[in-house]
């Protein structure tokens, strides 16, 4: 499909199917309350291994591996791997995809690194440029607040504006054909790519304020570039804005005449119980929407709840140099859609 | 064209033209062997801002914006940009980007990333997802040396094996159609994606060496994928080993039964003079490959010089914080083809 000069967009003429996905997450991951839909949930937080990053690169990995095997394939039929977490220098990414020998792109989209991820991948099935690409992304909650925040045995206290990375990996084979196995197909069919928004955020502590208005373009552009209305999807689900975050999204669309608050989802509020995980605004980090569509979203969509969604994961280009030069934080959010083939 | 199982590479069908190309770098670059061809070459090191980072944004920006200038378009014409540095969190790119509002895939695959960002471009053009995309990597001896290094007020010393990171900003038009009025047309007929290499080295000095076990790999899987043999390239040009890595790269391809030493050429031991420049082995960093690349690879293949090169940026995954953790350096590299249209 031919989209109009100023699209963001792409419409796949040809289907690319989710063949199979992964999650593999912490132990506050799975105590929350989709806990008991994640493939694996991991008691120890260093994963076996002697640091954060290297249990980071060890979530990544055997979530890679799993979806993999899930979609019955060998890492040599994989074509491309497209990966990324929130580390300098990519290093889960690295040191996590490096025994898997698959051609790799590293991506740097911050939390929206799977959103990333997806959209080249299916670009590249779509064009015909390999029978299956691997397409997944991480985060960890120590590696995030060591690369990020302060020392965790400092035990400083955090607004409740904050979020709490979330600690896994979700990962997906996109592929030319569906899963023979698979319940029901479900394919990406568009995608929509976001642009930096720079909105001026000074609040290190509020990345859902910094990733807002960058979900709120995406999401605005979609509809424009595709002239559909909200009543096309049965939910529009952010990846990590938390309650906060949601609220000035929901403000933002609202004023430009778009009222999504009634099919609005956000993977950080919903993998978290507040109350009961003390993780004030909600989860965050690469794994946070990557985890929450392998185990969550993409079920609903199987199970026939949902026919199409929006899938937006949001980053917030953060940086403790940029941030310490008294630069604010800008956004990005890629938009995803992926449906139920009937 | 279909590539056997086991192929790491693409041959496009479409032409992929190199539509543009802009140069921009620091004062040393502008005074070594290859300064006249620069497009632009920027006395002041901070280029005007007040730290290294905001200059290095400065640099991928004012690249970025003069390729798609020369390309005869503005940036509203450009579908994606594809685009990396090598600081923590991509800060360089994500600053840079931001005011040109480009749809953008952000990348980190180290010095490699101009690798990345032409392969994936290229995907883009020959599957028709856009007319013009811009592929551009950046980087900054001040930022560089703040990031992975020491203070540069510490004045420390150097093994001969370390490079210099150079500073500045390589940027490409891609697109379907060639520049109406350029000389002659240059495209990218085909790419090879790199795997992660780890050689274990874990001399943190030593880039070059770390990178040419990358490199090799990718060099030896391209004539392979293609059943091409080192006559039908005038030369196979690395990124940025620098002349330890020159020396190992050589002689692991001989090894393997492939003698490049005829033709082979490195960005990093072009961009300086080490004896007038005290560089050491050479330039290296994103825009070492990136620059070179834009002011004369391309040039040699418009003036009739060469008419097919093996483009291969090679990238170090070295972080400090997985480097002071006891793990090695791996290292990844991209084949790019290029070719002069006759």
């Amino acid at each position: 499909m031919k989209l109009q000069r100023g699209s963001q967009s792409l419409l796949f003429d040809t289907p690319v199917y989710i063949r199979s996905r992964a999650s593999v997450v912490g132990k506050k991951e799975g105590e929350g309350p989709l806990g008991k839909l994640f493939d694996q949930s991991i008691e120890d937080p260093l994963f076996g291994t002697n640091t954060w990053e290297e249990a980071e690169s060890k979530f990544l990995r055997t979530a890679g591996e799993m979806a993999i095997k899930k979609a019955g394939l060998s890492s040599e039929e994989i074509r491309y791997a497209f990966a990324g977490d929130l580390l300098g220098q990519l290093i889960a990414t690295s040191f996590g995809m490096e025994p898997l020998h698959i051609p790799l792109f590293g991506l740097y989209g911050a939390c929206a690194n799977i959103g990333s991820a997806l959209s080249l991948g299916a670009m590249a099935v779509a064009a015909g440029y390999g029978d299956h690409v691997l397409c997944l992304a991480s985060s960890h909650f120590g590696s995030a607040e060591k690369q990020f925040r302060y020392p965790l045995e400092y035990g400083n206290q955090k607004p409740l504006s904050a979020t709490y990375t979330v600690t896994g990996s979700g990962a997906f084979v996109l592929s030319k054909k569906p899963d023979p196995k698979g319940k029901v197909p479900l394919k990406i069919t568009g995608i929509t790519t976001g642009k930096i928004v720079d909105y001026g955020v000074r609040d290190a502590q509020n990345m859902g304020g910094a990733m807002a208005p960058a979900a709120s373009h995406v999401i605005y552009q979609s509809l424009r570039d595709f002239s559909r209305s909200i009543r096309d999807y049965d939910k529009i689900v952010t990846g990590d804005l938390g309650v906060i975050g949601q609220t000035i999204l929901l403000k933002l669309l609202k004023d430009n005449g778009i009222d999504i608050s009634e099919l609005h989802m956000d993977c950080g509020i919903e993998i978290f119980d507040p109350k009961r995980q003390d993780t004030h605004s909600g989860g965050s980090g690469c794994a946070c929407s990557a985890s929450v569509l392998a185990a969550f979203l993409l079920k609903n969509l199987e199970d026939g709840k949902w026919k199409r969604i929006l899938f937006v994961p949001t980053g917030a280009l953060f940086s403790t140099v940029s941030f310490n030069e008294g630069n604010p934080v800008p956004g990005i959010a890629h938009g995803i859609i992926i449906e139920r083939e009937e």
